[in-house]
Parts: C-alpha cells; structure tokens; sequence
C-alpha cells in the first residue's frame, strides 16, 4: 500500500472530561468515515491543558497505562479497525508521571508508548513539575500502518529527536502538541511564534525526508489562578517529504483534517536529496555535550 | 555595540576571473559604504561554479591559503576596516583540495578557516570528486565582529552542524552557498525546492537562537558538457533569532543586501525559548551512528 490516509482531531477541551471525549470519539468517526487508517489526537487530549499552574491537586487527573483512556481509544480503534495516536497523563508510580503518548493497534492492543523526553517549563507552561522526563528514549513504534515517530510538542524544537527518531526507521514524525498565544504578546510576536513553530517542523520533514504530522489544540483556556491564560492556536498541519504544507487548520476552530501520504516519496525524495548518506558521524561527538566550553 | 551591519554580495560569476571579482570588490565597497562592518560572499565566488562536471583540469583552479585570494581580499578589508567572509577552493597539497571559507579580519589577516565538512554529490554538483572533506570540525572563528559560525552550502540541509557550532558560541550562523534549479524541473517542484532551502537554514536560527546569514550565487551557467546547466537562484537572505526573514535577494538579479542585526536577541529569545536548557544529552548518543538499525 503506498498511500497512508491520515486524520487529525484538532479541537477545544471542556472542563469536564466527557463532553471533551465525546467530541474526540466524534473527530475520529468522522476521520474513520473520510477514510482515514491512522488518526492522531492532540496532547493531552482528554482535558483542560492543566498545566498553566502547578497544583498537586491536579495528579488526580492522571490515569494508568492500560487504563480508562487506552481502554476507551482501543475499543473505538477496535471497532473502526484503525491506529490511533492519543496523548494522556501517565501515572506510572505515586509521585511519578509521564506526559506519554500511547499507539493503539487497530485491533485495540497498545503498540507502543512514547513517553515525551523533552519536557518545558516556561509561564503557563509549567510542565517540569508535572511530567518526570521519558525513559524511552527516542524510539519509534511499530504498527500495522508503519514505524510511527512520535514526539510529544516541545519535543518538536528539536532536530535531535527527529534525527534519532528517522535514523532508528521512523516512515512518519508525528506530533501531538498543546502550543498557544499568550494573548498579552504583540501581533508581530504572534506571528513570529506560529511561524517558527511551523518552520521548525517542516524543517524536520525536510532534514529527513520524512512526512510530519502536528495536531494542535484550539482555544482560549483561562489560568486557574486567574493570571491569564493561553489562546491555542491550532494551525494542526500536515507535511510531505519536502516540507510542503500539504493541510493547515484554521487557527481558532474544531476541524477534522485529513490528508493523503504518499508512503513511496520518501524513497524518491532521499534519492534527490541524500542527506543521511552524507552525515558527519565522525564529527558529531560533541552534540552529547551540554555546551562546547 | 550591540547590532552589527552585514553587507551580502549576491552575484553572477562571469568564464573569467578578473570581471568576476571587480563586481564582488564593487560589491564589498558598496555594502561598506552603507554602513557594513562584516560582508558575506557566495559560494567559490571567484569564478564559474566548475564542480557541474568533473574534469581534473579543474584542478587548476585551486590556490594556496594564504594565496592571491587571500591577499586580494585581506588588502580590502584593511583598506575599508570590514570583515570578510569569503568562500575559496583552497589548494593543500597535490590532490588535496578542500572547499574552504577563509575569514579575514579588517587588518587583512586571516582569523581563521572552515572547511566544508558534508560534501554533496548530484547530478550537476560532482563535488566529492573535487573537495576532500574538511577536517577543521565545526569551530566557528573569533572576530572583532564576534564569533562566527561559518558554514558552507550543503552543511545547511544538517541541523547537526548548526548545533555544533551554536554549542560552540556562534554568535551568528553564515552560510556562502551556490545551490539553484534544473531548468528541466517543474515549476512546483522547483518552488518546494527553494521554499525548504529557505525553511531548513530558518529552522537553524530558531532551533539555536542564533541569526543566519545565507549568500547564494544567482544566474544561468551552463554546463561545460552541453548537458545543461544550473540556474542559481540568488534569495540570499538574513534570518532573525526567531527565524524571521530580514531581507531577502531576488532569484535573477546581482544584489548588494544589507541588514541591521540586533546583538541582543539570542539572550532574549533564549529566555522565551530556551530549547538548549532542555537538551536530552543522555539520549542523544546514537547520532554519531549512521543508522540506528
């Protein structure tokens, strides 16, 4: 099969869990029915992106792995014979949690995790007092669809795990991702920001000759704290081989995307384009450094 | 001082040597008369780009570092007190060539060299046969104008050469090139050609917080063996910390660009972004492998 149809469940998150999920369960029958044999969900997809403020109250949100979200995913997966991408709050141990995305098999089994290795702390942002840092290094999962390289946002500022994940066989990068506005900021940083977000990620297509994959919430969420909040800028997009956008969501609504890969350029683009053939490996030691001083 | 003026020369190169640099020379003095105190030149910009077949009388071509490029080009930067960045085929002993940037300071001496470290090899770009890869590693160069991380042509498409030398203290990124179109492609493929080259080598600004400076050659030359030719595409541009366009050339025409560089930006964005902070060093290992299988 040299075509992959891939859908992307861009959308807002409610409050409560169950009108959030419903509205997922929603995107991906509507995704199933346009075709799609592998549908990719934001981050942390099941709730209010939690994380503007740190609160230990909100670990209760977090869930096992196998638990009720993968039960939840794999009996639609199941049902609708398509791989699924979710992205959840693991709660691995008590005082030990992951922001980790978890592959489900189209006969519902889990395929694979991704446990996000690159973790931010920036305001509204406060991720490192959630998330212990993956221990799965970067490593992609392998499904009845293709080797899936699957990031997790921050994840995708940086060409190392691209690289790693395209050098270890990966046919897709994929990232579910939570990145908005601070509304505060200037309209020319705004733009700056979307921009970059999106430049950084075709970039990986292009360093790789790989199809990326970005699906993004949308929305204003409020600060808990009443400090503001964050404007999800959605903009999920799909990218071929090249780089070249081939779908883009709105930036502020709900939208199932769909797009079509063609699995064969890969191949026809590394030929043009053979990148990987001439790596420096011999003079690339020092990438494992923290700085060169 | 906290901006720097950099002058790009963007220019055709003529069969002959001596036309060819009077108009980068014009160009030099132009660019310091509006105000540059560092100027950037194209790939091997002293003449045709001769690597479009492979014919060991071009051999000829190469010249010794320090030689009469060097000297040439030392003599106006002292005249006009610039740095300059230049891009030579630099002859170290017999059957020993590297494609080498030389970095000139303002008083006519040699700061220091780099020498393209990922050589291509394409229909058109028979580079391998001509360069032995360089064996400077990634260090960037100490100048008055700070340190600069000088890289070459086809090092753009690596992300890993970026890092090194953002790792290393690059203060900027600056990439003489020589890279243009098969007239026998199509136009859409033309057009995500270019649209990556300008992604690519934008995603190296944001990725490291570091502007990028990128000065390509522009014009038709025609292969020596009547199969055709390259059209260079010029579009030489300068990219901001975030990866902004600043200015950028046109795809037909010899320019001199000039832009104003804010010094102060790679602190700043790195406070918003800070994507070294956050560097998987532990699980970065496998990138000096060729393939992880």
């Amino acid at each position: 099969m040299s075509t992959l149809v891939i859908g992307m469940v861009q959308q807002t998150c409610s409050p409560e869990r169950e009108p959030t999920v419903a509205r997922t369960l929603a995107g991906i029958r509507e995704a199933a029915t346009r075709g799609a044999g592998l549908v990719v969900l934001q981050e942390l997809h099941t709730g209010p992106y939690f994380c503007q403020t740190e609160e230990s109250g909100r670990f209760d949100l977090a869930e096992t792995i196998p638990g009720p979200s993968t039960e939840l995913f794999g009996s639609i997966a199941r049902e609708l014979a398509i791989v699924i991408v979710t992205s959840l709050f693991e709660r691995r141990a008590p005082g030990l949690c992951h922001n980790t995305a978890v592959v489900i098999e189209r006969d519902g089994s889990i395929a694979g995790l991704y446990r996000k290795m690159h973790i931010p702390d920036d305001p509204g942002y406060y991720e490192k007092f959630y998330f212990t840092p993956g221990d799965l290094g970067f490593t992609p999962v392998k499904t009845s669809v293709g080797t899936l390289g699957v990031l997790v946002c921050w994840d995708q500022w940086y060409p190392e795990a691209a690289r790693l994940m395209a050098l270890a066989g990966a046919e897709l990068l994929i990232y579910p991702t939570a990145i908005g506005w601070d509304p505060a900021d200037a309209a020319d940083e705004q733009e700056r920001q979307l921009d970059a977000w999106l430049t950084i990620q075709r970039s990986h297509a292009i360093a790789n000759g790989t199809p990326v994959i970005s699906v993004n919430r949308v929305g204003f969420e409020a600060a808990p704290d009443g400090t503001g909040g964050q404007l999800f800028w959605g903009n999920s997009f799909a990218a071929g081989a090249q780089g070249e956008i081939l779908v883009r969501g709105s930036s502020d609504k709900e939208e199932v995307l769909v797009v079509e890969i063609d699995r064969q350029r890969t191949d026809t683009v590394r030929r043009i384009w053979p990148f990987l053939r001439d790596r420096r490996i011999d003079a690339y030691g020092d990438l494992v450094k923290r700085y060169r001083d």
